[in-house]
Formats: structure tokens, C-alpha cells, sequence
């Protein structure tokens, strides 16, 4: 996967998807996802464990495992496999992929490692040397799986997903928050396919990534098709006209197939082939990349995979690279200030608070709580001690979306009284409608709750 | 989290739990991990990547990702909060955990960095170096994040988990497949408590894994109180009399109380306290830890732990570290060998294969796919032309727990004829009833489809 831009997007308004002309500094100060992400516990950057190497506190690992599991159904309809790798390899890996020696300003330090000789080892001490690199980059370690076992045209497209971990070797004074960081974990998928299946695996790319966004109500962006730009030395690209003359005419096909206006990037391209960009505006007003999809015809070849053709005769696979969500830092930081942290049901922490008038009211709270999270829905009950205004006024603070005050009137017929958050109103209904209405909500992924809002 | 007993569990026998006194080399055969790992597609271990370090195939990643769903329910209902740390930390963190130095000869070598030196910084160069470590534990990690804001006796207990990755340096002669590696994800979790909670926490940690064990078909297991040797000298252990005698008699408490027989294990504390250990014989006959629950009395303090007291003044927490389903490398080469490879449908990496009997069932095969597909169900068609008989002979290899052949007659009437993997008899049901049949198993994680099998 090639680099993505590292700056996260950002969007002010207090609903998904609007877009202010001209944020105030207040509204961008209220949608900043290092504030909100440390108001909202999301996540602590911490001088012992090391810059720009984020722990994910509890309530941001839930948005992340949200997303994962959101991404795991999306990849699975789509007919991927997912893999599990580790975080590091052998540097000769990367020497062979070509991100040795050009990445390396921008990896960690590599490790010098000596194994252990055996007693009947003949090797001399020179052979027992060996380096290894944390990873960059996913997809070396992907085409490792695509050679563990030999591989047909009728294996093709294999599609392969990951969330998986890279470290880059920041400057330090560039780090900021999520947005920039050390250490992140990217929603990765390689497609290993024949000539003929590129254009409609780019298609159905493309199309995953219209529900995520249609899901999670980002809109606003633009294509952009990254090319290379022809005057440009032969360093910068692989050298072979032919395929990308065929590679960019082919993506420029999918693009107006779709119908879709998109910007000529010239120069934008990845060193191993082109790619579609997908462009958001930020809160500062920058245009930066969200998603990308890459076209890659070097990469396999580089790093002798292969397939058997229906002649019998090896050929080689085209691959292409994605990442719908991005990396969790990236597309948290992005999704926190896109929502001005009031994260829809499904993805917010505490998805329900129930406040009791008083202790009288304590039991029917708790009972509400135990049996909504024995659904496995992320219910809590109001702290005993707190008065009800300041426990309405702690969930709003940290925005979460649904509030039932059970009063006595409430415990005696089996209601509550919700509070939508950021909604005046407040509607009165069972507690089985209540049910119904969080696990539907949650089902779909909905940003409302399906009630008079 | 101390370091567990390395080697997996194994035992031979055709349906899980059954224990055979003597098993024959056969049988051993049969069960071996690294065999059946390699012919069910699981994982493989690569020397591009680098020793120790298994890339894990399509197949073993839906065994890990199902585990990884079942601890993340049962820790959600047991209270636990999860969160996601970083891979890497400053060595500082392990010097002041006491890991370092006397763990280095088990871990990677450490990263020397030079931080970039900004125009206006005055610090010396020899300031600006710094050194990290891959972590070969995750307690470190949780440590900080239970520092990472200010805790009152109202958090606790505060119950954090993480599927957790580890990198440990053993030496190359010592690997073997999943069970002996070197970089591993493991199932951690740590209780910060007081005084009070710590028994009942140990109580509720030793039930979670009774539940999981029962589940999953574990039994025959033993339980051990690993305590200090008091012959032994102040260097193995924290010296703290008070703590220890105190702590390994609320252990054997708990253990007397739960009414289990269990061994004495002198010598076998962790230096930060005793721990209760689950050991299970292995196939070839020795005894290993599964799991293991350790009450930690010194961790806390020496990373400067700390929540306030309902008096008002700080207090050291205690520290429980738990692993109930303990690395996905022991643990999934643990169940390959207990099963033989034949996992129950909601952890199989393929749930149900579809057999048409010839070319004009295949519109009907594909159509019961596409529609339990979408109800996330892993179902696959057998490939077009192969035969029945190597269809079915080839699901038996691959221990597909469920076949369903659609002939003529089946396609007709909107039924399937079903076999379930190991059993003789076949029998008819409607697509509804499969579908049914399956969804239900999958959900409570059954080891049957609850039909006369």
C-alpha cells in the first residue's frame, strides 16, 4: 500500500456530512480531534511508551472494533479472505519488494539479530547474521501469502484483507494527535486477479467504497486520477510504457464509466503504476486523500509471484491495492471531527445511559442496563450520587447519543422518558420498544434511531 | 503477564475431550498441528519473513477472528473494557517494570533511534537519542493506560484486555510450529482492584474460564498453586514476606473454596506473586500450562499505580493478569490437535459446502450459498467440474463440518440431503431448516447442529 496522505480530514458542522463554507476558529476548535479525543477518552499519547505511538484508551478501541467488524462483513460479501501477519520481516523482504533501500528515512531502525548456532551448525558466524525491518508497509507480507501454496487461474481474484499494523518512522515535530503518527493500523486488501478481472474488481473497489461513505455520511468528495507525470525522470516510475499507457487508460475508463467527474493528477502516481484518489476538503481548507485505489504491475513480478494459466504456463497477476477505511488513526481522527465527536448509536461508546430520579428507582435502572447488555448493547447506568441534571449534563458533555430518565412513573408502567442527543424533545416508550429501536439502530448502522426525532 | 509454558497441549482422540491413555503414533501423526496446519491451510511459516513469525492463511485467521469474537462477548459481560497498545515502547518503561534487564536475552534486540534535532532545540545531541523495545509483554502497556488519568476507588475494579501482540527471541532450535514462536498474540487482561475485590475478581476470572473450557470441550485439566520456594533466594522474588504469605493464602482460598483438588507448585510464583495455573497433559504425555490467573502485588507500585482511597489519600492497587484463551498460536495449535483439525461449524473456516450432483443444480447450489452468505455464514459451492464423490471426499479432507449434495430431486422440492462430517447417516431437510439449524449453532457455539445426528 502506498502512502497515503497523513493529514486526517476535517470537517466542522453538528451534522454528518454538512459543510460549513467557512469554519470559525471556535467550530474548528469544537470539531479538533486531539481535544475531543482527549475530553472523550478516546486515546492518550504518553512520553513512556513513546512519540506518536498512541494507546488506545477504552472508549476509542470500541469505534476501532466497530469499524473492524464493520469492515470484516463489508469484506467477506465482497468475497475476501482476511490474513493475520506479523509486524515485522526480514529486511531482505523489503530489498526485494524495492522499499529498501528508497523507505528507509522513513522506517524505523532495522535489527541486527544473530541466531543461536547449533552445535552441528557448519555455517560460520558471518551466515548467522541477519536484519529485520518493523514493516511499512502490508503488502510484501500479503504477497508472501498470495506464494504459500501454488496458486490456478481458477484461485483468482484472490483478495486478501487485513487490519494490519505498519510503523513509519515519523519526524517528531510532524506528529500530531491520530492524524499523523508512528505507529497505525491500516484497513489493507490486496487483489491478485488476471488482465481482464482489473476493471471489474476496480468497479466493485470503488463500489464498497461508496457504501462506506453513503454509511457513514461523507460527502463531498472528488476523484482524482493519479498518473504519471511522462516528463518525469525514469527513478520516479517503472519503466515500461506499455503498461502504463494501458493502466492509466483503463482507470480513466472506470471513472467515466461511472460517470463521475474527476481532476488529472499528473505526478501523482504510485512508482509501481496509477491510482484513483479519493479527495476530501480539510477544516483548514486543504485538499488531502481520504481513500486510494492503486493499480500495481510491478510488484508481483518483482517479487516472482505467479499463477498457472489455463495453457498450463505461469503467468503473472496484476495487484491491486486498497483501503477503504484508511488506518484507524487516520480515519478516527477524521470520523471524530466529521461528527464533532456525537458518534450515530452503533459506533458510540456508550451507546445508552439510564439515569434514575432517585435510589428508589436504582433497581429498575440496573435491571434496564443488564438486560441490554446481555444483548451485548453498551448500556450503563447513571453513578449513584449524581443528581439527575448533572448526570444529563455528563452525557451531553460526552455526547452520548441516547439518555432514558426512569422516574417513578417510569419503573411503575415499564417506560422511559429518551433524550436524543442534541434533540430538546424528549418521547416517552417502553422498555421493549426502547430494545427494539437501540438493536435495530445498531443492526443497520442507522444515524437515528427510527422514532419521532 | 508472565511468561506461560511455551509448549501446547495435545491430545489425540476423535471428539473433543475424550482423553486416550496411550495413544498411537498414528494418532499422534493425525493430530499433529504442524501437519494438519499445513494441509487445512492455516498458516504457514515463511523464511522470506523470518523464523518463528507464521503468517496466518485465510483459514487459521477465521479461527483466530472467531476466538477473538467469543473473548471479546464473554469480556464484555464480565465487565472488562478492552483497548489496543502499541507494539513497541521506550526501554525506560521496561527498566522501570524490572523487565529489563533481566528479560533481554528473550527479546529482539533493542531499536536505537536519534530523534530529528529541531532548528530551535537546544538539548545535545546525546539528549535527542532514545531506544524502544518490541514488547514481550503487554502489562507494561495496560499499566500506563490505567495511568493515563487520574482513578478513584469509584473505577474499580477496572478490568482492561487486549488481544495483545508479544515479541520473544527464542532460540531458533527451540521453534515448532504455532506452539513454540516468536511473535505472538495473546488473550491478556489485567484487574486493577483493591484489597477487597481481588478475591472476588479471582473468582470471576476462574468462572470465565471454566465457561470457556466447558464450551470449547476442555477437560482432564489439573489446577496448580504456583508459590514461592522460601529456600529459594531474594533475587527470584520481590522481597515482601507480608505479601506473599498473605496472597498465597487468599489463592488457596479461593481454590478450597471453589471445592477443586489441586497440586502444590512450590518454585513456580511469578518474582510479582503467586498465580493459580492450569496445567493439561499434553499428547505425548507431559504436563503444561493452558492458563493462568496471577495476583500481582509489586508491578503496580513500582510503575507509580495509583487511585485515591475514599479517605482521600492515594492507594496502590493490586494487579490481576489473566489469559483465559492464552496466545492464538498455543491456543489454536492447542484445539487443531484436541479436534483433530474437525472444529465444530461456528469456528470451522469453511461452515458448509454445497454439492450439486450435475450442472443444472448449480443455479439452486449457488442460490443456497449467495443466501447464507449474506447472513454471514461461510458457505461455499464445490467447484465446477469436479465429480460428488470428490467433492464429498475432498470435504472430508479439508473436515468441512457440513456437506449438503443437491440433486434433482432436492432442487425440486427445496431441500438438501445433509452429512455431517464423521457421521454415516444422511439426512433430508428443507433450505429453512438448514439455514435455521445452522444460525443457531453458530450462535451458541454448539458443538452439534442439534439434529438426530
Amino acid at each position: 500500500m502506498a502512502k497515503l496522505n497523513e493529514s486526517a480530514p476535517r470537517r466542522p458542522g453538528g451534522s454528518a456530512g454538512s459543510v460549513a463554507e467557512e469554519p470559525s476558529a471556535q467550530a474548528l476548535d469544537a470539531h479538533d480531534h486531539r481535544k475531543l479525543g482527549s475530553r472523550l477518552g478516546l486515546f492518550a499519547l504518553d512520553p513512556a511508551v513513546g512519540k506518536g505511538l498512541p494507546l488506545w484508551l477504552p472508549n476509542g478501541t470500541v469505534i476501532r472494533d466497530e469499524l473492524e467488524k464493520l469492515a470484516r462483513e463489508l469484506e467477506f460479501k465482497a468475497g475476501f479472505q482476511r490474513v493475520a501477519t506479523p509486524h515485522l520481516a526480514r529486511t531482505e523482504l523489503y530489498r526485494r519488494s524495492g522499499h529498501l533501500p528508497y523507505f528507509a528515512p522513513d522506517m524505523y531502525p532495522l535489527l541486527e539479530v544473530v541466531e543461536e548456532k547449533n552445535e552441528d551448525d557448519s555455517a560460520s558466524s558471518a551466515e548467522l547474521r541477519d536484519e529485520y525491518a518493523l514493516r511499512p508497509m502490508n503488502c510484501p507480507h500479503h504477497h508472501r501469502v498470495f506464494a504459500a501454496r501454488p496458486r490456478s487461474y481458477r484461485d483468482l481474484p484472490l483478495r486478501l484483507a487485513e487490519y494490519g499494523q505498519v510503523y513509519r518512522w515519523e519526524k517528531s515535530g510532524a506528529l500530531s494527535g491520530l492524524a499523523r503518527v508512528r505507529g497505525m493500523c491500516m484497513n489493507d486488501g490486496h487483489i491478485y486477479c488476471t488482465a481482464e478481472q482489473v476493471e471489474p474488481e476496480i468497479h466493485a473497489v470503488l463500489d464498497m467504497y461508496a457504501a462506506v461513505y453513503a454509511l457513514l455520511g461523507i460527502d463531498g468528495c472528488r476523484f482524482r486520477l493519479s498518473r504519471r507525470d511522462p516528463n518525469d525522470g525514469r527513478d520516479k516510475y517503472v519503466d515500461d510504457d506499455a503498461a502504463w499507457v494501458w493502466s492509466e487508460a483503463l482507470l480513466r475508463g472506470v471513472l467515466e464509466k461511472r460517470g463521475v467527474t474527476f481532476d488529472d493528477g499528473v505526478g501523482h502516481a504510485a512508482f509501481y503504476g496509477p491510482k484513483i484518489d479519493i479527495q476530501v476538503r480539510t477544516l483548514g481548507g486543504t485538499e488531502e486523500t481520504l481513500s486510494t485505489v492503486q493499480l500495481d504491475f510491478a510488484q508481483p513480478a518483482r517479487l516472482g509471484l505467479s499463477f498457472t494459466a489455463p495453457s498450463g504456463k505461469p503467468a503473472v497477476p496484476y495487484c491491486i491495492h486498497r483501503a477503504p477505511l484508511s488506518t484507524h488513526e487516520r480515519f478516527v481522527a477524521f470520523l471524530v471531527e466529521l461528527y464533532g465527536g456525537a458518534f450515530p448509536t452503533w459506533l458510540a461508546p456508550v451507546q445508552l445511559l439510564v439515569v434514575p430520579v432517585s435510589d428508589a428507582q436504582r433497581g429498575y435502572a440496573d435491571a434496564i442496563v443488564q438486560r441490554l447488555r446481555a444483548k451485548l448493547v453498551r448500556a450503563e447506568a447513571a453513578p449513584s450520587g449524581d443528581t439527575v441534571a448533572r448526570s444529563v449534563r455528563e452525557a451531553a458533555e460526552q455526547k452520548i447519543p441516547n439518555v432514558v430518565v426512569v422516574g417513578k412513573r417510569e419503573a411503575a408502567s415499564g417506560r422511559v422518558s429518551l433524550r436524543r442527543h442534541g434533540v430538546e424533545q424528549q418521547s416517552s416508550l417502553s422498555v421493549d420498544e426502547l430494545e427494539r429501536a437501540l438493536l435495530r439502530s445498531i443492526e443497520r448502522r442507522d444515524r437515528s434511531l427510527g422514532l419521532a426525532e
